[in-house]
């Protein structure tokens, strides 16, 4: 640090790197090391018990803190100018983009992220590269896991606990009678995303092959924020629309009646794309003001249309032990029609659960403490 | 109906009330009722299948249905005209404000509503009606409920499954060596919000009290949407600022390391209050741009001001067998420290769990088909 000047409602700091930061009175006062607990980090500090005229009346520094007198009380405060420099908030120090994520077309099909089952499971190193890789991609596939019951679950629990919905913990993908979902029949899927209807969607989804002895029955991916580039670059007012109007997304059955309004595609402030909400079978009937309707849903149908372009969609056909990892808030699935033919007794079962996105980052954080 | 009129992209009905509505021809494609698997009652049609200049060739109507014959496909539609007249989008449709909410200051502890643990598990009706009080106040006390370690999770369980999170399934708030968080000291808690570090804090909210032999220990609460109301009334602009600026929220140990950012307040599109996210202890450095940092801490710490209101907080000091539910994103929850004394131990144990709010809401709806 080099030099510091009292303002108003701010101290001004000049560092030695020649950039310039300011940092607000009530900012400081409210993040002075004293006011959080020292075993669980938490804020205790009362923002009420200071006036909001509060102001520094003194201020020095040496080679590692910065120290305040106040204008109110009798405490001092003292930081770290590293920490100061690390969370000063100034244009001077814009954080970059920091996104991980690669969008992919076709080509990923030559580089799948692939890792096996006792690796993953006996190796805290290659379960970080491999969630690293997953976060990059949306998708990886995890080779060899037993064929019993609990090998999904056992997969997913090195990450964290599984997000429960109204279909369970865990389900099983198999022809049934009475289905309650399209997944629960022989019949193609479409390219979609599970359980838009929620607030928020199930984060990443596990998906093991306990057995696929059908013709047909490949499984098929697209990765959902490559089609919205595409989309924001070739048409942004229909990007604009998908982004901005809210509609209806509801699924119900005998048991269960569960809605949420969102918009299709949702992007952070800076435009940073945070998840896409497209599954067909579970929007409701638009019901946005009649002067959108219509370039909603032209809007909606070019998004449909780029979504069945095969320059996106992968192909894979699962086999026993097989299982595929994939931000279902990012990565559409689907699979192709399947039946009984010469050789295949037409059977085919998956075994699914979820992990939702904040347990799963918050374990790469964790992992990151000792492998970066 | 009472007259018909096709036009370039959509047709428009006169209603025999005198009102108009204009539905889309993608829209009336996209919902023609065949395109609904008859059994999951999901949308099978794809929308690709058909050009964005679809439109009716001709159109006519009879009592109870709406015939149309389209520009291309052999497939002719048939719409039930009450159904129309029910998702009708046009401004003479325009739906009312149905919240449901009512908005509380401390008047609401002579009102508070009240049910009996044995009639809320054995009656169906005592239950909606119970749902349908928390969704209108956001709180309700359960009396008699078995103390158990079950007591508070067949509660839950009568709505819908848990909401796990890295506390687990079940938590239990009493002092503990080492803690983790604020909760489990005898210190004060101030009124906060449950976990705004998740991208969503979980819904509702069950404490049972399994002993409270302290002199203390008082549960207060507030409502958050009264609070913001008041806000929004006298301070428009620090509400907007609140609703706009998102902050970093965080929650870590050594197990994990949750973040998320969100707004403090979040409304939808009609202004609606959907959730306050307050809790000053999970609340990271504040990182806005420096331009907005004065007004937001501001702003801010008016809401905090206004938390801490006494015209809005009731105090309720609980015993065993009590149950006190409410809504963790819209009611704020706290208590007073406590401590041993004459005649008191100083122990006290709640044990608590969450179902979240679309959970409950399909609950809700699911007992509204056979009671309303």
């Amino acid at each position: 640090m080099e030099t510091l000047n009292l303002l108003e409602r701010s101290l001004e700091v000049k560092w030695s790197d020649g950039k310039v930061a300011t940092f607000h009175y009530l900012w400081l006062r409210d993040n002075c090391p004293s006011g959080f607990h020292p075993s669980t980090q938490e804020r205790l500090f009362n923002l009420t018990t200071i006036s909001p005229d509060i102001h520094a009346v003194n201020s020095t520094f040496d080679k590692s803190t910065l120290y305040i007198s106040w204008s109110e009380g009798a405490h001092k405060s003292a930081y770290r100018l590293q920490w100061l420099y690390e969370n000063a908030y100034s244009p001077d120090f814009k954080k970059t983009d920091t996104s991980v994520i690669v969008p992919w077309g076709t080509e990923i099909l030559n580089k799948l992220y692939e890792v096996e089952y006792n690796d993953l499971m006996q190796d805290d190193l290659a379960l970080f590269n491999w969630l690293k890789a997953v976060q990059k991609s949306g998708i990886s596939y995890v080779r060899n896991v037993p064929c019993t019951d609990e090998g999904v679950t056992d997969v997913a629990n090195r990450i964290s606990f599984l997000r429960q919905t109204n279909f369970g913990t865990v389900f099983d993908v198999q022809s049934k009678p009475n289905p309650i979902n399209n997944a629960y029949t022989s019949e193609a899927l479409p390219l979609h995303i599970d359980l838009i209807n929620q607030e928020i969607p199930p984060g990443y989804q596990f998906l093991h092959c306990l057995v696929n002895d059908s013709r047909g029955g490949e499984s098929t991916y697209a990765d959902g924020f490559r089609i919205i580039e595409e989309l924001r670059d070739t048409d942004p007012e229909a990007f604009h629309l998908l982004c901005t109007v809210t509609v209806p997304m509801r699924f119900h059955d005998t048991e269960t009646d569960i809605r949420t309004r969102n918009t299709i595609i949702n992007a952070d402030e800076n435009g940073q794309l945070v998840e896409l909400r497209y599954s067909p079978h579970l929007v409701d009937t638009f019901d946005m003001d009649e002067s959108m309707m219509d370039s909603f849903y032209l809007a909606f149908r070019k998004l449909m249309v780029l979504i069945n372009d095969p320059r996106f969609v992968i192909s894979v056909k699962m086999k026993s032990g097989d299982l595929c990892i994939f931000d279902n808030r990012r990565v559409m699935h689907g699979r192709n029609a399947f039946e009984a033919g010469e050789g295949y007794s037409g059977a085919r079962h998956l075994r699914g659960c979820y992990v939702d996105r904040s347990d799963f980052e918050s374990r790469l954080r964790v992992l990151g403490r000792k492998y970066t």
